[in-house]
């Protein structure tokens, strides 16, 4: 490790910018890492494809400098020292693992730019006063399992479920070089990590559709879940006439399109799904004698969501009440709060962004990050870029070249400034 | 066979009632075969309950004087001789077998009213033109197999699908004492039956809610299924704005409420059902890509399904357009077509439960049955009684024993008048 320390100062912050061939040809190396037959990414968390590119990452962070180590949840931890060694280490990053038959960007795209940052910075021989710190985290999409378990938050009972790769979470993380028992050892406080930060494509069309550059995400949305059940009395399709039948497919349907209105009649980017429904017994010659479906509500505010959901199960009761079915919900325990980026954070990385000429956009993230997790730990930011038609976990998931350089270029400008900003 | 006929002449024939309680006790016999725990039955066709109770009911007609016989597709027939041989048979009958854990009473009453009529005409010495003949059809729960193969209707392909029992029909029909290469000989024609009658259980709750007696079918049913999709576009539940979704699942449950006021919005007795919806990929937290639901409508007229068929249609198409959709819809063959009781046999019935006192209504046969068969050879006949909550195919299944005595009441008489009034 090189002892000469330089600090370029404030004036000339702005003019740092990653290597965009760089970048995007690591990002084309890893996706070979388990790319299927139909063009997807089988690199599912604990496969062979995953420890094979995790290697690959490993290296990456070894030639930009870094100090690499995993840590006992698997989670692959590069370090650059800070000029100042009193200091807690501004933390970045995201993942490598997909859903199956997912895409190449959603997490390499935070991963290598993060890697990428820190071999510009060497490139350059910029010091941070803060040490920095890269974190690659364990099975994301299978449960932001890395991160809970950083934040002290993976229990013993969740490391016991089957992955998709076929084996235990436990059984996973000692293929990635962790060891499940010494788990609770690496759990962080708050105070530990100066800020945290991860760059993410949006997972919506919200940035491709409007042609923007950069999502400044306020916070990551709470989820919460029903189970909506109409009982009514099933019956023989041909033999009941109208008028004796008490079918509950007819709420059913009505408190679909009342979902749909009540969530849209208040102000903000609150979503509101019925993505499932059954009928019991569901047959095309029986009056159902039972209707399901699945609430779901997403919201920056818990507050909000429940405000929205009061209104939904007044108009259910109601429903019931008029086709003199029987209502019964469930809320279901989802344990997804919602997690608010920081504020100061949110500044710089829009200030950063107009200074490297770059549009922008406030909006939450409706989907779960590992940045959710750390921010019950630390001041938390994200930033997003555009992904076309707003896929995401599908083979389809496209970010440009030069939007991947742009999100790049917002993080390490984010980093250096935070640096300073940060005592 | 005694030679003394009788004749008690137009004036007395009102006089002759079946014997109730005997009636009811055959009827709690047969129940005993196939019994479960749950105090439903399963004396489904090809069963050893089946073959058992059939030897019960072979019995019964022997001691009512009948000939029995089975015939290659395993009905039992009990003939009467009349006292014109040239004359065609009255022909009445229903089935014994039953759903899995179904009830005692859809298919033995008028199977037992049947022989107990031929048995209150042998104690009452009274002798009819026109012979008789009682038929317990095969296996009616499971595709109307019996009559089907009298009419010539049942085709080899419908022989060799697996039945309820686990055995094909044609192996189920040789365990009856059938011989299923033989069948196509047992076809009638048109004329080879003078008239067709059948004694049931209304399976509505038209009668038993409004306190009547008997029920004057006036037809059976056609039914017909479409099965129609909206496919919008899958997407994340979280990161998708409500103005950026195409979500099928609104026009799939503004149909259902549309189905169910055009069905309602015509004059008459049609009933529609949405019965079977399915969301895909039907996740909570997934925007449907496509929901597809089953459509079905019944009525005595086709011409009149079509229409009502033809109007939701229509709004299909409109509600497709409004929310971007994607519409497809399926005709799917379902094979039943209406069948109209005879308007003079339907007078008879009507009339002979007036004499006996009892109150009335014609109303439409919602399922299906052996008479529907029966009715592309012969002119016939349904006498419906009422069954409690118009349930049926379950074990609370419920039939008063003086609605059971009614409804046989109803079936002798009507055949003693068709007897006087066919030539």
């Amino acid at each position: 490790m090189t002892c000469l320390f330089l600090y370029h100062g404030r004036g000339k912050a702005q003019d740092f910018r990653v290597n965009e061939d760089r970048l995007h040809s690591t990002l084309m190396t890893l996706s070979t890492y388990g790319k299927n037959e139909k063009g997807g990414s089988d690199r599912i968390a604990y496969s062979s494809h995953d420890v094979e590119a995790r290697d690959y990452v490993k290296e990456l962070m070894i030639k930009a400098g870094m100090e690499v180590s995993v840590d006992f949840a698997g989670n692959i931890i590069g370090r650059r020292p800070g000029r100042n060694p009193e200091m807690k280490p501004i933390s970045f990053g995201s993942h490598i693992d997909e859903v199956p038959n997912g895409g190449d960007y959603d997490g390499p795209v935070g991963s290598l730019a993060a890697i990428e940052v820190v071999q510009t910075l060497a490139e350059n021989r910029l010091y941070t006063d803060h040490p920095l710190e890269v974190i690659i985290f364990t099975n994301e999409e299978g449960g932001v399992v890395g991160s809970r378990a950083i934040v002290g938050a993976l229990s013993q009972e969740a490391i016991q479920v089957v992955s998709n790769a076929g084996v235990t979470q436990a059984e996973g993380i000692k293929l990635l070089g962790g060891n499940p028992e010494r788990i609770p050892e690496i759990k962080r406080n708050p105070g530990d990590i100066a800020a945290f930060l991860e760059l993410h494509i949006e997972q919506g069309g919200n940035l491709y559709n409007e042609k923007l550059d950069i999502g400044v995400v306020e916070g990551i949305v709470a989820i919460e879940w029903w189970e909506i059940s109409f009982k009514g009395k099933a019956n023989h399709a041909g033999t009941t006439p109208m008028d004796m039948r008490k079918d509950p497919m007819l709420p059913a349907a009505e408190l679909i399109l009342e979902v749909n209105r009540i969530v849209n009649s208040f102000e903000g980017r609150q979503v509101g799904t019925v993505g499932k429904i059954q009928a019991f017994p569901g047959a095309g010659n029986v009056i159902p004698g039972e209707v399901k479906l699945n609430l779901e509500i997403r919201d920056l505010s818990s507050e909000k969501i429940w405000t929205i959901y009061k209104e939904i199960e007044a108009k259910a009761k109601e429903l019931a009440e008029k086709s003199e079915t029987q209502l019964d919900i469930n809320h279901i325990e989802v344990a997804s709060k919602p997690a608010l980026a920081d504020p100061m954070i949110r500044e710089i990385i829009q200030k950063e962004a107009e200074k490297l000429g770059l549009t922008t956009k406030s909006l939450p993230s409706g989907a779960g990050h590992d940045a959710q997790e750390m921010a019950r730990i630390a001041p938390m930011g994200m930033i997003f870029i555009p992904s076309k038609d707003g896929i995401s976990h599908a083979p389809e998931e496209y970010s440009s070249k030069k939007d991947i350089a742009n999100g790049a270029n917002v993080l390490l400008n984010t980093i250096l400034t935070l640096d300073r900003t940060l005592k």
